[in-house]
């Protein structure tokens, strides 16, 4: 880290201020405010933007009045000029997604994974796939930025490798990121899902959100960090497994069982519902957690039991994750909160805003992702866009 | 932080590199092993070491025997040419710590709170202690940097405010920075304690050290964070609550009893004792605890089932944190740390060790922090030195 830095680098850097200035302009921006916003004189800016638009990244946009005097340019984004793919890897599917520069996703696949098992079958499958996909969608390859892949951990992050799955048990070792990437001759990232998730957040979302959790629940739950405006990826890639994050549920005290990730599955709650006599016992565990969030849907009582009781985990699991990061804001997302997120929501609200947290006494904002279920793919495509595209303090260093 | 750059910002980036640099080599480094670990021209090298031997920063340190040729002229840091006050708030004692560029302490002061209810006496007393320590050192005024200002918590950071005390029930609202600056006229700065702590271990501690966390114990448990090579201060600059996170101790399901913070107290190891037998009953809470100690040191087995009790509670919570933020390092310190630390360090390498962790299959390194028992003060202290000459990317920025 302790490199200087010298002219060209400072060049490069400034051209990724100015685009992303630009890209976050959702009715573009002037080449006198942008000025203004970077710091930069008008000549740098000037140029910059006559090379953005060389490269088709940013086009310019008619006028806008302003005052007296010749209206201004408009620069803005052109969304189309460039792509990335992201894939997320799931035991039960495989999730592709093709995304512009806006993050705006233009065509999408989700495949149930082959085999599972086999993971060069996977491999082979998702090769073919994400070329199906570019194809499908009418995209040059040449516009293509590169693929983002998010896999469920352990990973090895800096190599590139599927260390374990929880449940795809041929998965060993694996170098995913490297199969892929000499199999389509694109430039490949790997991330954990949670963290792509993340990733998918603070690319698509308000800039000024510096501190936050992206608390994501599917299988189990992974809670995806920001803090500082930086997404917490961990010594090995592996941050954000707060499902083992332990609250005080009634009952046995026993690490396994207090696991927040245990206590909040969809076969937890249908065991306690049968358990206390709320629904009858039954072989289809996703058929009986369906008559639980019937039940709660029309207001039976024992039913919302079941959720407030998991929303209070939820949010034991934030008020500890406020305490140790001091986290300002958490969003949700997640096939699995999409089902609950009504009848957890006010429990798990109750609990963040009257604990006795620390720090200033302003309330946590509590919301839900608006990107969407494949939230971890968009994330992996965001963090290709991410990479290559955003301004980094590090890229000046030579 | 979307800014530009330019080339006087550079030229002050590379100084503060260049600087660095010479501060991280123990036995001096030559101009020309700068440029090549800089990645800077040589001539950009020789102009900067100029300027800091101007500023008296670093100083030419005799030759060195390399092979052949003439040998090269040294550069190494003058540690004694600046130096930073550190203050830490206590609600029984305040530390005052003076040190050097180096991190080296060269004057202390440990004083007990006068009147803790009442704010403006220990204000006033922090100004009178603070001017002493440097007269005392004989050090010029002009070449204190600042002073770095740690107290507990909840504290606004942005605000120099503290919010509350855990104990020391007169503070509220304290506008703690603003009037130890104005008294004394000098630069300060602010954090809480555990989070000033954290910087300390980084300011001073390896440098390759990228994702860490400094346990401190002292009345409570704080976990001071370092996360890709950053001090995690928080939202608010509240980070490090650790001693919130609940672990799966025995007996009731209650959240208070079940954090980590309230099961490792002096206080609550005597109750255990007293409660099993272990010890008598008593009015001295430390004489107790010492017998305790004592117990175990001669290896008294029902006292040091306590110690492993605690150790494996530490151990869950480190096993939290390891979780949600994939550190690869975990640093202890303080003088409750300093007691207890012989009993209970085997139950917490054996429950961070057996723990089947996601991550890659690396050790978890577990070291006692050599700073001493004032790291929050000596932390504040590299707070300011860390401030005014740490290379920052984001000083580039204009």
């Amino acid at each position: 880290m302790l490199r200087g830095t010298n002219l060209p680098s400072v060049g490069v850097y400034n051209q990724t201020v100015v685009f992303e200035l630009i890209r976050r302009a959702e009715h573009g921006v002037s080449r006198a405010e942008l000025a203004v916003v970077s710091g930069l004189s008008a000549q740098t800016v000037s140029n910059t933007a006559a090379r953005l638009i060389d490269e088709g990244l940013i086009v310019e946009a008619g006028t806008q009045i302003q005052g007296r005097g010749k209206p201004p340019v408009m620069l803005r984004l052109e969304p189309r000029s460039r792509f990335a793919v992201g894939v997320n890897l799931d035991a039960a599917f495989v999730s592709y997604v093709l995304v512009d520069l806006a993050g705006t996703v233009v065509a999408s696949a989700h495949r149930p994974t082959p085999s599972p098992d086999d993971h060069e079958a996977v491999v082979a499958e998702m090769v073919q796939e994400i070329e199906a996909l570019v194809v499908s969608a009418g995209v040059e390859r040449s516009r293509v930025l590169g693929i983002g892949l998010a896999s469920q951990g352990p990973i090895d992050a800096d190599r590139g490798i599927v260390i374990g799955h929880p449940t795809m048990k041929g998965w060993h070792d694996v170098h995913l990121r490297n199969a892929i990437a000499e199999s389509t001759g694109l430039e490949v990232v790997f991330a954990s899902g949670v963290n792509a998730a993340a990733v998918a957040e603070q690319w698509i979302g308000d800039p000024g959100r510096r501190d936050f959790a992206l608390v994501y629940l599917a299988s189990g739950i992974g809670t995806g960090l920001v803090v500082d405006g930086r997404v917490v990826f961990g010594a090995t890639g592996n941050a954000g497994d707060g499902g083992r994050i332990i609250v005080p549920d009634s009952g046995v005290p026993n690490a396994e069982t207090q696991m927040v990730g245990h206590l909040v599955t969809a076969e937890y709650l249908v065991k306690q519902a049968v358990e206390e006599g709320v629904i009858s016992a039954g072989d289809d565990v996703d058929a009986q957690f369906n008559r639980l969030l019937a039940d709660a849907e029309i207001g039976v009582g024992d039913a919302l039991r079941i959720f407030h009781r998991a929303g209070r985990n939820i949010g034991a699991m934030i008020v500890t994750l406020i305490s140790v990061l001091d986290i300002a804001e958490v969003v949700f997302g997640g096939a699995y909160w999409e089902r609950i997120a009504s009848h957890v929501l006010p429990s798990i609200a109750y609990v963040v805003q009257t604990s006795d947290l620390r720090g200033t006494h302003s309330e946590i904002k509590i919301s839900s992702s608006t990107i969407g279920i494949e939230v971890p793919a968009v994330g992996a495509a965001c963090l290709v866009l991410d990479t290559v595209l955003s301004p980094r303090a590090s890229s000046l260093l030579l």
